[in-house]
């Protein structure tokens, strides 16, 4: 790709960008989007009076950047809980660790690479972009020792900057559980696999179990309830009715329709909220109903926090498929319909998703083979022999090569992420963080296999797959190929990248929802979105592939780094404006984002480390290739620090800090307030039952 | 190899070891040699008396096969241990395992092989043993359905007999624990990494922490003390003491003499036997020398078993490299030496160990290129061609390829279990069960990479080391290269496997060093060799290799199976005399090399579905070919089933079971005999402190 391709593309964006930001500024202050971008503070307060006067209301305004800029993690924090501020710190991390990699990469490799060859330099503009990367360095140069001083600045601030990272995620993160006033869900463990006994119930199983090995901190248990078939009719009866009201524009408090169209709603807040003249009418008492069909799932409430954690670790019987414990996830984060799914189910439907998951990133393979001819102009000219004469005109072959394929590849990534939240709720996670974290996981592998490997490994993608079964070759393939994509990589940037915040900061489905019920529903007093919750699975993944992308072209094709930096800068922002405007904190995972990033990011520091390795071999430069070495072990070696020294705390709760004073506390909450907790689960539970 | 070669090999092993074992049946007799071969029953009771009249005892007699027959599993439980039964039910296993595969693979798959492409057959014995195996079946033929049946009938009866074998395992096991006497160790936590303050010491710190978190449960603790200078000369002038007594033939109760040649002995015994003259001589006060160096390291003790297993499994401190805390081993179990070694200290060190295991594997490679060697005459004649006129003699030539490779083998083998003892020591294992289990994994490896894969893959070992790094073609290149190392295999059961059953049951070095010392040191009144403890680091992986080898050749040459029954039935019968008559239990791990012969044999049936498929491709039968891959499938899953359904009782104790009675019980307990096994614990950690 020629530079000027490359720059068309980057004015496309830049253009797009600025203008989406802009149009933002305004949208925002417009009455009528208070809903769209200020749900869950509308939720709280009335801000609603406090938009500027009418003029003003229509001219773009840095307002909320400076707002955003001022955000301090504590309030960040407050508002978006341990994974918000966990999704920043990681923002912060990439900002960094990309600032000292820009320093000393655009310095000093950018101008190695650019001359690295004698040759005579044209007009800067007409240059590919090949000339900027470490392609054009001459076999065994002298100047390679810099691309390698390089890599070991760069992985040496990235593993000190994750160590200090580590550190005060730990600190903030034990902290915040601590400080965190007292939770029902500190207190019950989620008992699963109750075994099946023909002289007793369900919950008489639990009460005897419980009361014999727990006598002095059982509490009290709830027993989960599947719904029978009356019970889904009625709740159908429920949604429906539901659905008329809020047509009719009758109900205050809470949104409909998106529940409606998207399958199972929060239906604790529903039956709650509900007055009970649905059920009276239909004249059926459900409760008894219910109760009938009780599942082999109870949560069990302890009297202290430690009593809790104990029963949560501890094997309980001989058959560790009977009475499997966990923390239970709090109230608001139990994803009912997972609970009847038997226990013993789940590691078959862990490989089933596994296996439906691999299969899923093959076939995704026929969209990104398409994106990859597009990069390839020639090729493709040559398949379709009428597309030449188009592609002849430059600005066409321009915006082909180098807005297109991307834009393509974007359009079908949008499909992964959905479809992963569904393979995670097959997957049988009981918490919608969890489910979400599951979901983020594959997201990612997803992500980096189809933008970078495939992109990588092939023009022709499935033919030149057998080169991945040559392991030993595997870091030549890549040192061969990556300098050829960096053109792809950095559009991707772009596109992806910018484009992705200018979405969502503007929010596009959701103003368009909103105006369409506005003007062609006729519904006014929209109530402001305040379920929205923060869709970690997309977006995590995105900020990882972009630092994955980072660290693997920063020593070989450096003119990527300024392009990431602006990306993670405006994310800061965006981000940030999205975190204390837009989103809700239902539920959380408690930082378990963090452990995740770790790993992707000690795997492209090593994978970078290999592909250099792969380079300096190609180069014929023993030194650097000898000095790769010892840095990937000591990599390695930093990574199972760090798995010894930091991860434990994210899966367990020390005992050391937390019990000091609660269970003490505790005396206090129990008197005063359990019984309304518990109500909270048992309401819970109870209308739920319901597993659609 | 021509199928005469390998009677030639046949016929000399059958003979040593028919001969061996008859030397046995005499030599057990003689009244000599009792602390050779009764050991530890000598140690129990006087049957010094016992032995048959003069004349009767120079004949050979089965006495010793029936007795081993007749003993029973409870008896094998309560001599030797959980341990001792699951290397019995290993045995079992693989006797009921290739019982089944030999039935079906001797008189369905043999005929195949044997008939399988239409040639003449010459005279039986001068045929080669290729002729047996698959090798020998002409492509696409329509036959080959029965490899594939007898792959099913294999598969599915080794995964079926498995469930049942972990099943009635994981039972046994449970009732063992719980039904055994209280041990000291079951109400003890080991503390390792107890933080340095400088305003207490460590003991003061772990009691502080104990008396907060636990206060209820909390008994008492002890530190462990690592040997000043002083001490650890007061030891050497012990053991010299001892060394000096034991020559004199005055002390009566122990052996001294191993101990003083392979390093730390049990120190807890020398010290609590030991009058205290010793110390007293010298004139220190040892007891206050040692108490001035505490090491972070505590062992302690709970009120009851449950407040110790849930101490062991909690998470202690928000920095998970402190407080670290496990189930204390058995006080024989202790191994003090590595009590000292600081916690932060063991994940590099695991490393490090992974890392020269590798390298030492690879070492190897050395002496088994040459054995390879042995095995193609054709090469080593042309390497050397003065060997040439020797090898034309046909004894010779047989003796050289049926007989020697193994021998020379063996006898380099010999040398991994030792190095891979040191290993674990240096790995931090702070348990003599803990560090044989660990040497047991690393020499399964060992052995199944030197012997199976390093000989089947190469020729010319290291230059075919690369066709490893091609992935996709491993199934082929081993589909490929088994069927030519049949011969091979075949002798090393012969030698390596009854050879060595000949060499555990005559105990030759024990024998040696007891007549050594009647007739050359003049020591009468030998005692006993009490302390011998079974080397399941050197025998679990021998069983487990050969039972991988029965699963890789038993569809490929069945030939094979009869030699490995035999096998296993002579381990039966001796190694169950072993277990009754000469090792004593002063260990062991309840059962861990259970999962560790799950794992093998699963991966020994899916490497062998694995090379099936490379040869059903090989021999183009796709539908033989398709009906392996649903197999494999198969017994992953079957084993991702295990893992979940019995793994995690190998681990954790369940609460459901042993508390029922025992904290109860240990109220008792108390009482009447706390001091006395605090004292067994304190002594223990007070004369070691011992850190050599």
């Amino acid at each position: 790709m020629e530079l000027s391709a490359f720059l068309t593309s980057v004015g496309i964006n830049s253009a797009i960008a600025v203008l989406l930001f802009l149009l933002y500024s305004v949208l925002r202050k417009q009455p009528g989007n208070l809903n769209v971008y200020f749900g869950p503070r509308l939720a709280l307060a009335s801000e609603r009076q406090n938009y500027p006067p009418s003029l003003l209301r229509y001219l773009p305004s840095p307002s909320w950047v400076v707002k955003a800029w001022e955000t301090t993690e504590d309030d960040i924090l407050a508002l978006g809980g341990m994974d918000a501020l966990v999704f920043v710190r990681i923002i912060v991390f990439s900002i960094r660790i990309f600032c000292i990699a820009a320093v000393i990469c655009m310095f000093l490799v950018l101008p190695v690479n650019y001359y690295g060859k004698e040759m005579i330099h044209h007009d800067i503009s007409s240059e590919t972009l090949e000339i900027f990367t470490i392609a054009n360095v001459k076999e065994s140069s002298e100047w390679l020792w810099t691309h390698c001083f390089a890599l070991y600045v760069i992985t040496c601030s990235a593993c000190g900057l994750l160590y200090f990272e580590h550190k005060s995620i730990s600190r903030t993160r034990l902290a915040y559980i601590t400080g965190s006033p007292p939770n029902p869900s500190h207190f019950t463990v989620l008992v699963r696999a109750v075994p099946w006994s023909a002289e007793q119930s369900y919950s008489e199983s639990v009460k005897e179990f419980f009361m014999k090995y727990y006598a002095s901190s059982y509490l009290s248990h709830h027993m989960v309830h599947r719904s029978s078939r009356v019970q889904r009719l009625m709740n159908d009866a429920e949604r429906i009715c539901r659905v008329f009201k809020s047509v009719s524009a009758e109900q205050k408090s809470k949104p409909c329709l998106l529940p409606c169209f998207c399958g199972a709603p929060n239906s604790f807040d529903i039956l709650s909220n509900e007055p009970d003249n649905v059920r009276g009418n239909i004249g059926l008492d459900v409760s008894n109903l219910a109760t009938e069909k009780e599942n082999a799932v109870a949560f069990v409430c302890f009297k202290t926090r430690y009593a809790a954690v104990v029963a949560a670790e501890i094997l309980h019987s001989e058959n560790p498929m009977l009475w499997v414990t966990e923390m239970a996830p709090e109230p608001n984060d139990v994803l009912w319909s997972n609970l009847s799914i038997p226990y013993r189910q789940l590691w078959i439907r862990k490989i089933a998703v596994l296996v439906a998951s691999i299969a899923f990133m093959f076939v995704f393979l026929i969209p990104v083979t398409f994106v990859q001819s597009l990069t390839q102009l020639e090729q493709l000219s040559h398949a379709f022999p009428f597309l030449k004469g188009m592609f002849k005109k430059k600005f066409i072959s321009q915006v082909v090569t180098g807005y297109l394929p991307s834009v393509i590849l974007i359009l079908f990534l949008y499909a992964a992420p959905p479809t992963m939240m569904v393979f995670s709720t097959i997957e049988g996670s009981v918490a919608h963080s969890g489910r979400k974290k599951s979901a983020c996981i594959k997201v990612l592998y997803f992500t980096i296999w189809n933008v970078f490997f495939v992109n990588v490994l092939s023009g022709s993608v499935i033919g030149q797959l057998t080169k991945l079964s040559s392991v030993k070759d595997v870091p030549k393939h890549l040192a061969e190929a990556i300098p050829n994509q960096v053109g792809f990589f950095m559009t991707y940037v772009l596109t992806s990248g910018w484009a992705s915040l200018s979405v969502e900061i503007m929010q596009p489905f959701f103003l368009l929802r909103n105006i369409l019920k506005k003007f062609i529903c006729r519904i006014k007093n929209n109530p402001p979105n305040g379920t929205l919750s923060f869709p970690y699975q997309t977006e995590v993944p995105r900020l990882l592939l972009f630092g994955f992308l980072g660290f693997i072209c920063s020593v070989m094709a450096p003119l990527i780094l300024p392009f990431l930096l602006i990306y993670f800068v405006l994310a800061y922002l965006v981000y940030k404006n999205q975190i204390i405007n837009v989103y809700k904190k239902s539920y959380e995972s408690g930082g378990q984002y963090w452990p995740i990033a770790h790993k992707t990011i000690i795997a492209s520091l090593v994978l970078t480390q290999i592909i250099a390795l792969g380079i300096f071999g190609i180069k014929k430069s023993p030194v650097a290739s000898g000095f790769t070495i010892p840095l990937i072990v000591g990599t390695l070696l930093f990574n199972e620090y760090c798995r010894q020294r930091f991860f434990p705390s994210f899966q367990k709760i020390a005992a050391q800090v937390p019990w000091k004073f609660l269970p003490f506390y505790f005396c206090m909450l129990v008197c005063v307030c359990v019984p309304s907790l518990m109500g909270y689960f048992f309401t819970g539970s109870y209308a739920n039952g319901s597993t659609r």
